[in-house]
């Protein structure tokens, strides 16, 4: 398995077809390369949840090949799933627009949250969570960073710019904070408690999980009826809603913080991944150090 | 506890104030009493989520009495929880609209699987189940009905007019028809996995519980997040919403199923009721045996 799915570049080479792009263009590609194009989805531009999507990496692409992911310093993608960077934007830091970005802009519109005034929490202050944040501000929302770690309160207040922070672990914090919540983005993938967040919705509120736990989770169903409340999922977007993700953030100067890195420092970086220690996405600078890694 | 509400009967007396109901007029008390009338819910004529709604028994009134429910020859209600009921619709087979009929038809409304076209899943064939197969029917739904009792096929299909039925118990059945419904309403009160019925949800589906298993259900998150699938709550409707049922209703001819008993019966229809042994509700005839009853 070769893995990568934020994958920005240059284009280098376009077939005679091509009409999106041009050499030169900085461009990108996040977690998907093909579709059927012939289903209900695709026609509506929602590859992402077509039946016969095809990945970014360990998938068989419609050639019959191996997908691999962006760990790589070519890359041979269709037109459609390429993404066009404004030229304002710094390719590295746009990267991980094209899965953790596209992430949670997509449940901030589809479920109505990326509107001005409605109050939106965030669970998980990690790669995903630093950019809804980021997102649900632009879009005008007064936002709530929901974490376990306290620590992390300033981070969200005066780096990140939300409006205020609950400590899910805090029972008071939570009970004062019950039904203000238009709607919340979790972004957590470790198997939780969801219950305290339903409770935090208001009346016709939703919760929006986009990490995915390895275990179901517990579906407190008598406090879903008596608010009328959702709960949902919500896997990256459409290649449509993915340029207008990248354009959006272009607008109002939305990238994720990252740490850039050389190919050789990945094994590192994997074991600081599962220690949470990064803030907040690692990026690998391929260009110029992957020549250096081959034998 | 007096229990009862889905409460139908005549108005002998109005206040003065009283301007929606006048003597002799055929009306009906559902599931609430009061609210608080200052709430968002309460402005948005959804009473049934006010944070202080007085259930129609087993509750304090906004005089300090306690509610007792329908168990009674006659009843004070304030109007704004009077239902009126069109001259053409039969006070006993009409009650159980009051509860069962609102709790399917609201969710059917708001979740928007009441449009022509829509593929609808009802779960449970019981008091809720069949008024919601006619509801859906009326809306121009096509009807699925789910059930664990393959006996329930002939009257599904036949007396209540569902296009279709599966067994959920039969692994082929299901994975014949994932990927089907756009929406489900789910009536089972019973601790049940809810991971087939999210399967046969399309993309964009609904799943919507409005019974109240006394346990947290099973969540599917990965299910939910690979087709960008909701599971929601759903309680009764607000007085405006029952009465726009309660017309609804009569233009299209739609009442529940009902045995109609007399006071002396009641333990034997609880007895009858937990063996799920009723097609498909009891209605008590107080007026003309609640008297007998009394020493």
């Amino acid at each position: 398995m070769v893995p990568g799915h934020e994958i920005a570049g240059e284009v280098t080479e376009v077939g005679s077809k091509v009409r999106k792009v041009k050499v030169g263009d900085k461009v990108g590609v996040g977690c998907m390369v093909g579709a059927c194009h012939s289903c209900e989805s695709c026609a509506n531009d929602l590859e992402n949840y077509c039946p016969k999507v095809i990945p970014t990496y360990t998938s068989i692409n419609t050639d019959g090949t191996i997908t691999y992911g962006g760990y790589s310093d070519q890359m041979v993608a269709n037109e459609r799933y390429i993404v066009r960077f404004p030229d304002s934007m710094p390719l590295d830091a746009a990267a991980p627009l094209l899965c953790a970005g596209i992430t949670v802009y997509s449940p901030l519109k589809y479920f109505e949250l990326a509107e001005h005034g409605k109050h939106v929490g965030i669970v998980g202050l990690g790669g995903l969570g630093h950019v809804a944040v980021k997102f649900a501000k632009a879009f005008g929302a007064k936002v709530t960073v929901i974490s376990t770690s306290p620590s992390k309160k300033t981070e969200a207040l005066e780096h990140l710019g939300a409006d205020s922070f609950l400590n899910s672990r805090d029972p008071d914090q939570l009970q004062g904070a019950m039904g203000t919540l238009d709607g919340i983005i979790d972004t957590v993938s470790a198997v939780h408690p969801i219950l305290p967040f339903v409770g935090l919705l208001k009346s016709q509120g939703k919760l929006v999980l986009v990490g995915v736990p390895n275990k179901p989770l517990e579906l407190p169903v008598i406090s879903l009826i008596m608010g009328r409340k959702t709960v949902s999922g919500s896997s990256i977007g459409g290649m449509k809603e993915t340029q207008e993700m990248i354009d959006f953030a272009a607008k109002h100067n939305i990238t994720a913080d990252i740490e850039v890195i050389s190919m050789d420092y990945v094994n590192t970086a994997m074991e600081r991944l599962a220690k949470a220690d990064v803030r907040y996405r690692f990026v690998i600078d391929i260009a110029n150090t992957l020549a250096a890694t081959k034998p």
